[in-house]
């Protein structure tokens, strides 16, 4: 009886032998087995203070031509993106977010039998991916809470690695590098190995965190996306940009008319109004340093910030820290953690409203209470 | 120099093997190209009637919450699809239209060395998706006008196909066959190959088109979309029905969070608004009446339709329907054709408003003239 079997008989040995599990759990899926809403929404790393109200205009202004098909070439976008950036538009190719580009990135580069590196703990749907294409995953650990650019280019050089993928700053920890030493990293790159430089939170982090763009380097391919400063992670927005050998190529797998119009049309808008991205970096400081106090106030560590969320040290273990979610979560917060040891000793709360920032700083006393008397501290991680 | 390479050095083998073409240009390039806009825009069948109105204030009212990520599951619209057609909503998954749920159904089922079975002309992205994961694509002729079943079988038994694609009602050239044939063609599967049946057409087709959903079949999975009769082609949202070990199954390589919310909460609205699909469709029945009396008009034969495009039969061979539509591109209106003969005869008109109904009635004498003082007639094909 088929209705028995786990699996469907028709699929390839690969996608047969993939897990059933996903990178993240939504929060709407919490919020129905919950059977209430969370009060505050902040485990996604979204940006709580919106999209441009200009984007919104767009996209409301849009809604009425939905019957039509986006422009395959998102043109008026790309062409957008190349004024801003000043770099040539055949060197960047739009996306349904980094997640989709990432997708089309490992399946131009990684095919079974290839080797891939990433930081123990980094972003899960890169690593998904790579399973998903028949990739092996190498990981090397977190050096002080950032990601190591020279572990990752020796197991990149050991491994024979296809791709290396590092983000900048990182997602969940925070942190991030200087523009000097991504450039180092590049020049360090072994033979044949693409560096995947995801740049989700890039708008956020101090200047000089990015390179230069440089569009004739082969070895580099860098995402960006509309999701986090730009306040459009609902539209599925994002953008890569490398060498045209490269950006061309996803001309051969992509799905072109999968970009929707609406969202084409909020993203233009959104890149065109700086000002609501001022507004929005002003925001997310605010939040941070309400988010850096919760933290001391209740004697615990917040670590730096160069994105629009923070990772409180909850300075005990996974488990502890497992406990202050559930806490929180109890509470109505949306909040997520780092899945790998010893990142996992934090929580990682979004940058939020201030109602939202009190919300946190009325529950995580209360969930820090619970989670000490249902695990007293004996010793402390790192 | 990399520069002069004609494409990456980090393409997996298949990849650097696909060809760079892609299945269709979108009408904003032939604009772009032109210097003008269409004053007509019939050649993706597109709905021009638009999404229903709450469809649209759905959009409008959810751009301002684009900053959230939209649910991974579409738990909302997958159970309101399943009232819709009494099938539990864990054989529906919802995707980014029917490319994106046709790239994940041959991702899912297609590897190098595998087979697949289509009609020569039929819908081209499909085997741009089957080529992309290194599947052989063969066809079969289409029978006076229709894909063919008992060809497509027969095909699919000889090359042992894992995969047999069939659209009913068919484009491009809008015929169908009604629910038995397609239940003898299931019944008559070879062993070991899935069926997807493309049903993006299906709301507009006779009473009688569609078999009932059986998801106990594990060797069919049908595609639907809201990208037609619903008229949200912009929006991207489409989904496949099918036996639950082969929809779960997509859960291990879909872009879980690839849906933008503003599009879920259209669709959403768009599935509720009976009266206006009923609109839509009596729409679509006056534009085929007006498209086939054009053609009577100017000597020529549109085919019976059972969906929102009209092919109309020039008359000779793919050279003068290529010249017709020529004509009519110059006049700005945007039109396509079918790829290959002898369906290649024909141009493809989607159905329009009163508006361009007129500008077509308008065009197409001229472009008659135009094509027939060019190549004059010396036969007729078929």
């Amino acid at each position: 009886m088929t209705d028995k079997t786990t699996h469907s008989p028709h699929l390839t040995p690969l996608a047969a032998s993939l897990p059933a599990t996903v990178p993240f759990i939504g929060p709407e899926a919490q919020e129905r087995a919950n059977g209430t809403a969370f009060k505050a929404r902040l485990g996604a790393n979204e940006s709580v203070f919106g999209p441009s109200p200009k984007a919104v205009q767009a996209m409301a202004d849009t809604a009425a031509d939905a019957w039509m098909y986006g422009d395959p070439e998102s043109h008026d976008l790309r062409h957008a993106l190349s004024a801003t950036h000043g770099i040539p538009a055949e060197n960047i190719v739009v996306g349904a977010g980094i997640d989709g580009l990432l997708d089309s990135i490992v399946r131009l580069t990684v095919t079974q039998g290839d080797h891939v590196v990433t930081s123990a703990g980094a972003y899960p749907t890169f690593n998904y991916h790579v399973t998903g294409y028949g990739g092996t995953v190498h990981t090397v650990p977190y050096t002080a809470d950032h990601e190591d650019p020279e572990r990752l280019i020796a197991k990149a050089r050991q491994v024979g690695a296809k791709l290396v993928y590092i983000s900048n700053p990182d997602n969940p920890m925070g942190t991030c590098h200087d523009a000097q030493t991504i450039l180092l990293m590049i020049q360090n790159l072994p033979e044949g190995c693409l560096l995947v430089l995801d740049e989700a939170y890039v708008e956020l982090a101090p200047d000089g965190t990015a390179p230069a763009f440089n569009i004739h380097d082969p070895k580099v391919i860098r995402t960006r996306t509309f999701s986090k400063a730009y306040g459009l992670a609902g539209a599925r927005v994002g953008y890569a940009v490398g060498h045209v050998d490269l950006i061309s190529a996803f001309n051969r797998v992509r799905n072109h008319f999968g970009m929707s119009r609406v969202s084409q049309a909020g993203a233009l808008a959104a890149l065109a109004d700086a000002e609501w991205l001022t507004h929005v970096r002003r925001q997310v400081q605010t939040s941070r340093a309400a988010l850096t106090q919760i933290a001391e106030d209740n004697g615990l560590t917040a670590l730096p910030s160069a994105t629009n969320f923070v990772a409180i040290d909850c300075g005990q273990d996974g488990a502890f820290a497992r406990a202050m979610l559930t806490g929180l979560t109890a509470r109505g917060i949306f909040v997520r953690m780092p899945f790998v040891s010893p990142q996992d000793r934090c929580i990682r709360i979004s940058c939020g409203s201030p109602q939202d920032m009190a919300l946190v700083a009325a529950a995580l006393p209360e969930a820090l209470t619970e989670a000490s008397a249902a695990a007293p501290a004996t010793s402390r991680n790192l």
